[in-house]
């Protein structure tokens, strides 16, 4: 599996600013109960496994990643919280190790969207969730991103960024289809609900900490791969970087939506599919 | 001014269960203290009057609206409710009737949408309020429409809509642009808030009261004149009717999202621009 947003250091700290940014609307609602055995799957640098173990401190996580790399940075920063109740380690969600029926509940945060079959990954995550345990996951839609002034050129430059996720096996406008997902994939009483990111000039933590240094960093962070791809031309992309920016001015304003879902596995001998 | 939604009885029932549907979204933190004076601009057939006036019983209402039949309906509609605090008086937005400084509050809904010069209507209404005075307004924006299964079909209906509302020389995208409109305009201390329709299966009202009944029954009403003005053929217009009935299936999903703005005129002895 190729990761379209890479993993430089740029990369790591777009990571961090969005997890600092988005920690109350996408997790404030997000607590374990103490002693339940609680599995990140795709855990990358650890930026939501750190937020969710300072606040769920009784609850016990199993963390894992692909990238040797990103679980080196999860390692840094949950010994930097000092955090106990955190265990990483290094698995493929092709061939998880764990067993059928060992978790209390299962965390899925920015992961699906890079997952050729995410319904099958999910059904497998299920399978590892207790009868009567509960599956988290959050994504995000580029679909959804809506801004002020309009423009084709930022439209076609957010565009490269979803056809390269399409041809790494992912999609970027995974988040509005969590419902039927999940539902699909075995899950009982789905609820989701989707978590709005407006920034103007009235909320300059939001236009700084996610239009600029989220949004349009991952943007300006595939410049080069679309390039290469021949998706865009040099002037076209930088136009629609400029045009951007530009939404994060005084006057301008940027919107994109998360969508969380909450689903459980079914309290029967029945295993989900 | 041509209204693009047209004025028939399917409107009305389209506006009536889109405000039975909204109203704790849209006007559930609207509340106007005991003896303030609330203008109401355009208020139709009194989808929002009826609700506005029955949360603030002991606010007074002058609501108004160009359009006779719609004021008829209001009226009816205030009459059924028994309500006593409302005033209802036809009046044209570019010649008001109103004293400057006359009010303690302005309601603007589902108005501006339909106004070729929306920032010198705003500035307009600013000058009826009272220094200190405040206003509301609350937009949608077809722009952050977002469904599954995706369809260019759909989106191209959709797009019917907004073209039609741009001849007729309104903007069906304006919600995104609430606080840098209402900032332009003189007021002061503007803070927008998204409020996002999500309807999936596990919201059967949603689905139905607004995916259908509300957003779908909208974009078929501008069937005839889309076909008239030849923006679509038949066959298109109806493969994306379709495709946004689908949307309402068990496995659809269907957002929208619709701006809430509040303003202050500053008290100061300056008007709003």
């Amino acid at each position: 599996m190729s990761y379209v947003h890479g993993y430089q250091l740029q990369e790591t700290e777009r990571l961090t600013d969005q997890a600092r940014t988005l920690v109350d609307l996408l997790h404030g609602d997000t607590h374990f109960p103490a002693g339940s055995r609680v599995l990140e799957a795709g855990c990358g640098v650890g930026a939501q496994t750190v937020t969710l173990a300072r606040r769920s401190p009784l609850a016990r996580f199993t963390a894992f990643d692909i990238s040797n790399d990103s679980l080196a940075e999860a390692r840094r920063r949950i010994e930097q919280a000092r955090l106990a109740n955190v265990e990483l380690l290094w698995a493929d969600l092709a061939d998880l190790p764990f067993a059928p029926a060992s978790f209390d509940h299962v965390f899925v945060c920015f992961v699906l969207e890079h997952l050729a079959q995410p319904g099958a990954v999910l059904a497998t995550l299920g399978r590892l969730l207790k009868p009567g345990g509960s599956i988290t996951v959050i994504e995000g839609d580029h679909g959804t991103v809506c801004f002020h002034p309009e423009s084709d050129a930022a439209r076609a430059a957010i565009a490269c960024q979803v056809e390269l996720q399409r041809r790494a096996g992912g999609n970027a406008l995974i988040g509005r289809t969590l419902q039927p997902l999940l539902r699909d994939a075995g899950f009982a009483d789905v609820r989701v609900s989707p978590r709005m990111v407006y920034a103007d000039a009235s909320r300059p933590s939001w236009v700084d900490g996610f239009t600029r240094k989220t949004f349009n960093a991952m943007i300006e962070g595939v410049r080069a791969p679309a390039l290469a791809a021949g998706l865009a031309t040099a002037e076209g992309f930088d136009a629609g970087l400029r045009d951007l920016q530009r939404t994060a001015e005084a006057d301008g304003v940027f919107c994109y939506t998360f969508f969380k879902a909450v689903g459980r596995r079914l309290n029967t001998s029945t295993d989900p599919r």
